[in-house]
């Protein structure tokens, strides 16, 4: 898309001409409609927000990139929206809270996010997304999933990936450094970045049990298809940990069945979102885009903080991403 | 439509659960599609800038209404906007410079205003709206105005007024007070409240001629029907001012033949717009809702200021405030 502005616009904020926007209004409507059909509504959240309200359902380390402002008619600091998700989560335990559960809402919206040191990166990104609200089990987390799979099959998306984690795994593999803040942010870092030989060093010191540190150094290499399950299971010493794996492989082999599984991936060292996201998660790629189209995940306890707790799993997709993947597959240089 | 969010939101935010979402995008949906009937095509501009960009299309009154932050990345100030008019016709003289003229753009997007100290202001502003770019003539002003009708009939408003100004008028009676911009500002401010006592005492020194005296006076009186413009004929002694008025006249005329009489009216006391409108202005107002609905006009210096000088008209309708004007027609209450 073109988000040239000769020089007038910051970079990375919304300027789409006649074709860039009828395409992006088309996604649009073909999403909305599809979730219809699937039985979720549609709403609107505000654009901004109060910055402490909106605070209680994010992590710190995203309402660092937010955008933020004094509200003059208040004294009060407000923030554009950096994500739907804790908006929707409020919403679904306030207003909507008498609504028979399970809830099914969706939204079109931009969020806003300041651009990062790295190109592409993107200020002002229109999201496409859906949450489950108040259903706890797989049959939620398949669901969600399959929603994702068919919207990007519906759009004509072919050829893409969802690469399926479990929070509960890491989690309690990690639940050890929960303890030590700086240490368990270094961990999850190198995690993060796969990087093995960083997280071996960090993990040194000799209080550190062997058991532990070979299940944490396993986890950038916990990756692939449904062997990985098996790869994981000698790691997964705690209840809750063995409970999320053989979920998370339940969820797979649904997926399976429903004719998914040339879509499918694992990455149990999957760590983005620790502090939001409680279960399953998972993130779509596509070639010729270098990050995820979008993704998603079950957060069981944000509704909690809004005063109404109840099981939600949802996702987003970035819709420029998901247009660029689209691109790509219709160039004549795609296989 | 509900915006409470149980104290925990901004008063005036949008917060739209799963049916007043739906009506809201029933709207958009079949506006953009009669815009799209009409050959306007629609385009998004970003939600913010560059405040020094932005300013250059906007009255500083209007900016003084606007959100502004600092942006990290660059220092400068930013700013949400206010206004789409200014973003489009930035858009035109620039990104679409080389298209072919007339050019017909429009949008559906949030607008942001610090909410006044009286009631009824929202800080977000869902618009609808169409430009008509590159058009100088009658034709276009009808076009405009036709268009706004019959958006507002399409969408099943049978009672309203389009009332209907001259701001070529208006700016040539006041022109002899334009070098006096605190006497100007008194006087501007005096014949928009349509307060006819403080627009005399304002206009009391002896230096002030008669004629022009007169002229001034009559503005907030210069209201109502076909009839007013024979009324301001006689204070239409500029040739600009006489131009103006006999344009205006015809445009009424096309209008009435168009069969939309019955929604017309007249006020060319309307000064709300005079930094920014250069032509033939409206306003919609509907039984039920205390504020216009949505108005616009011409603007033939704006697109100058990016860099490409062009005529230019359009219009925007407040979605909120068009959905009230329904809900009050649908009412038993209404007759």
């Amino acid at each position: 898309m073109n988000r040239s502005g000769r020089s007038l616009l910051p970079k990375g904020v919304a300027s789409f001409l006649p074709e860039e926007a009828a395409r992006q209004r088309a996604i649009e409507r073909k999403s909305l409609a599809l979730f219809k059909r699937r039985g979720y509504l549609e709403v609107v959240t505000p654009t901004f927000e109060y910055l402490d309200v909106f605070s209680l359902g994010t992590a710190d380390t995203h309402l660092d990139h937010a955008y933020k402002f004094v509200d003059r008619a208040t004294g009060r600091m407000m923030v554009l929206r950096s994500d739907v998700t804790p908006q929707i989560a409020r919403m679904a335990a306030t207003l909507l809270r008498d609504r028979p559960r399970p809830l099914r809402l969706c939204y079109s919206a931009n969020v806003f996010r300041h651009a990062e040191a790295h190109a592409g990166r993107e200020r002002e990104i229109f999201q496409i997304g859906a949450e489950l609200i108040g259903a706890p089990g797989i049959d939620a987390d398949v669901e969600a999933i399959a929603l994702a799979i068919d919207l990007l099959r519906m759009l004509g998306l072919l050829s893409f990936k969802v690469v399926l984690g479990q929070m509960a795994f890491t989690r309690g593999v990690l639940a050890p450094f929960a303890a030590k803040p700086e240490l368990f942010e270094k961990i999850l870092h190198a995690v993060a970045k796969k990087k093995a030989a960083a997280l071996d060093a960090t993990l040194h010191p000799p209080e550190i049990d062997a058991t532990l540190r070979r299940a944490v150094l396993s986890l950038p290499h916990l990756y692939g298809g449904q062997e990985t399950f098996k790869a994981a299971k000698s790691f997964a010493k705690q209840p809750a940990c063995r409970a999320g794996l053989s979920r998370l492989c339940a969820v797979y082999e649904r997926l399976v069945q429903r004719g998914d599984a040339a879509h499918l991936g694992v990455d149990l060292g999957e760590v983005r979102g620790l502090d939001y996201y409680t279960g399953v998660v998972f993130e779509i790629f596509a070639e010729g885009v270098g990050s995820a189209l979008g993704g998603g995940g079950r957060y069981d306890g944000l509704l909690e903080k809004f005063g109404r707790p109840a099981p939600a799993i949802g996702f987003a997709v970035d819709v420029e991403r998901l247009q660029a993947a689209l691109d790509h597959a219709s160039s004549p240089a795609a296989s």
